[in-house]
């Protein structure tokens, strides 16, 4: 199942900047599992990782290769994902196999093996199966193309359960010169079975130091993939990476800077929200509008306990305007001095809560109107402050508990 | 579905603790709605209510009254319970029905308004049928017995879409003299449609002063009701009243404090897990013991964060020892300067993770073994230090879910 509508975009070329697939039989055979991205001399990368204290073998490996090149001045040369396998939980061994990965795609492309970095997705605890997935690289590196197909073969590339490819792309005009940020993701929310992974991968002509680079992603990725929830589990192999290639315009004012960070929100949000749409058995797409917050991580909190809550997740499911589950769900977030009777929630346009109960006039029909809706906003104004945040979650179905329970089984 | 046997016990007679019960017709007709709880002159009462921003109307009413009677130096004389409509997203209307609710068993006893604590569990956001609880009543008074089948009415009259009457009794030996404690509980986890409330009513004939009662109720309900979860929604209508009558043999040591707050927790403790054996749609009865913690909140925090995962939940519903959900659950919990590989994870008596990863010589038969049963023992040792806790949950399944979604639809 899936929400909406995430058509794969065209994706304009972004100069050096070529992707290649393979049929590696990681996952099964007939299907790309191995994915290689060729990064430019000269451009700078930033990278946003899992918090998740298991982190995998790739993301300890790409970690540390990225503040090695970082370190030289430089980016890395080559980024290598599989899916199939998360090499998760898999101790020495995953290290180990992590870095030979690395160092013979460097080997074949003739760059140091620090300059490769290593992402993969799938099952955790099992040893990544090497020897197909060496075999797998030279295909890859031999398909490298930067067409728009290319583009939408990566994103094929990547996806473990999704059922369909994520891809977003955004073409900026800054004074008489123009910049592209093209981007493709994969994952169905942070939850999916044995915690595959949500992975991100954003490229641009656009020139850009590393500071700059660094606090772009940082601030963006704070505005969509940390906004974002099927039901809070955290992936042990979580990254966003953003690629600025330099071959474009150079950002020369505050008001450039603006400008493509603008636009590469629109795009991370877009890869975001197509994880949701995706997110296991989801049938509603649900964006929770937190406001009237002291604190905008007073408005995460909140946004996230109603974003978990099993209770308005299921009657989300069965279209049922059960408001007495947001506004209890509301009433456990961890805020202090919460004042509930300057709490106001709306569904959709209607008025659900004020005063601390049911806000008058509300009928059942009303709300019910707005739920049997695929997409649906909640508002939510705590009444004390002016921060606010967005969060965007799905509803539970049967369905999503016979995926994680049939998987494996 | 509920997990495991709860046998009714039967419970000795607390002397001038007396239990009545009507068919008010606030739930359906046919079927015990009301109950009315004497307590006698002399008793103290301690009280823990739910920390829900949203408390219900009762809620505030019972706090606010048991601390009028506490300032008077006395025990409230009634405890008033419906079941059907929480009283809860009510405003002011909930708050005086409430009120009129204890003015009129006040009335019909002859005790002061405030001697009476209300509570309400079932619906929330629907004004309280008055006509029929008022009229119900005197009936529930004229009923009011101490026998043990008053108590099992009671424990009857107090459920929601409970499957099974909960309670717990224990018989203490001080020295010569003899000390009784019995408990009964309504609620299937904290989770249940319109979030239904756990409700708790322990009395003993014990001889305890105000501040110590306190202690004993805050202590005991800490090691047990806030040590279960269903999936960690907090209900507005959550309470744990303590009657101690004092009719019965006085705590004239520490040795015999000790004695009574083992036999406190073990009623308190049978209490919760009986609630969480009777968790909607629950298959598993799961204990997750977490050792080795720097603090006991961290071991709550790691606890709760895998009781709390729906990828855990729904592989332990389908009986798949799928580790890595397990060790990603643990990854993610808020805990500072986690060295992951210090973790051990233990299956019943199964090594599951050592050294970040999976324990060397671990098969999936091994784990399947376990995970078949219906009881299950998740030992997590942090490796950090001396401080641990317990945590009681259940599986997902798709039942959940239906229940949660077919409700009111």
């Amino acid at each position: 199942m899936a929400v909406g509508e995430t058509r794969f975009p065209v994706m304009p070329v972004i100069e050096g900047v070529r992707l290649g697939t393979a049929m590696a039989g990681i996952k099964k055979s007939g299907r790309r599992d191995l994915v290689v991205i060729q990064v430019p001399e000269g451009a700078r990368v930033a990278g946003s990782f899992t918090l998740n204290a298991f982190c995998a073998a790739p993301v300890s490996v790409a970690k540390a290769s990225l503040a090695a090149c970082q370190a030289r001045g430089e980016g890395p040369r080559l980024l290598v994902i599989n899916t199939g396998n998360a090499n998760a939980g898999t101790g020495e061994i995953g290290l180990r196999d992590a870095h030979a990965t690395c160092a013979e795609l460097a080997r074949l492309a003739g760059v140091p093996a620090d300059s490769v970095l290593p992402f993969s997705t799938g099952v955790i605890g099992e040893p990544l199966p090497m020897e197909r997935l060496l075999a797998g690289l030279a295909p890859a590196l031999d398909s490298l193309a930067e067409d728009s197909e290319a583009w939408r073969h990566a994103g094929e590339g990547i996806l473990t359960t999704d059922t369909r490819p994520k891809g977003a792309s955004v073409e900026l005009e800054l004074g008489d010169r123009k910049v592209t940020i093209n981007g493709i993701s994969k994952g169905s929310g942070m939850i999916k079975p044995n915690m595959a992974t949500m992975l991100a991968f954003v490229a641009t002509d656009a020139a850009i130091e590393q500071p700059l680079l660094d606090s772009l992603l940082r601030e963006t990725v704070e505005r969509s993939f940390n906004c974002i929830s099927v039901d809070g589990d955290t992936s042990t192999n979580d990254a966003c990476m953003l690629i600025a290639t330099g071959r474009g315009a150079t950002l020369t004012s505050d008001e450039e800077i603006v400008i493509f960070r603008n636009g590469l929100q629109r795009v991370m949000t877009e890869l975001a929200q197509a994880i949701v749409r995706d997110g296991e058995g989801a049938t509603k797409f649900v964006t929770l509008q937190v406001q009237g917050a002291a604190s905008r991580e007073e408005a995460l909190e909140v946004g996230f306990t109603v974003a978990h809550s099993p209770l308005v997740k299921t009657a989300l499911f069965a279209s049922d305007a059960n408001w007495g589950r947001i506004l209890a769900a509301v009433g456990r977030a961890p805020v202090s001095d919460f004042d509930v009777s300057r709490v106001t929630i709306d569904l959709g346009d209607v008025r659900l809560v004020e005063n601390g109960g049911r806000a008058n006039g509300y009928t059942e029909e009303q709300g019910s109107r707005i739920m049997r809706e695929e997409e649906i906003t909640i508002r939510i104004d705590l009444g004390r402050g002016e921060e606010s945040a967005t969060v965007w979650t799905t509803d539970l179905s049967q369905e999503y508990v016979s995926i994680n329970a049939d998987y494996r089984s």
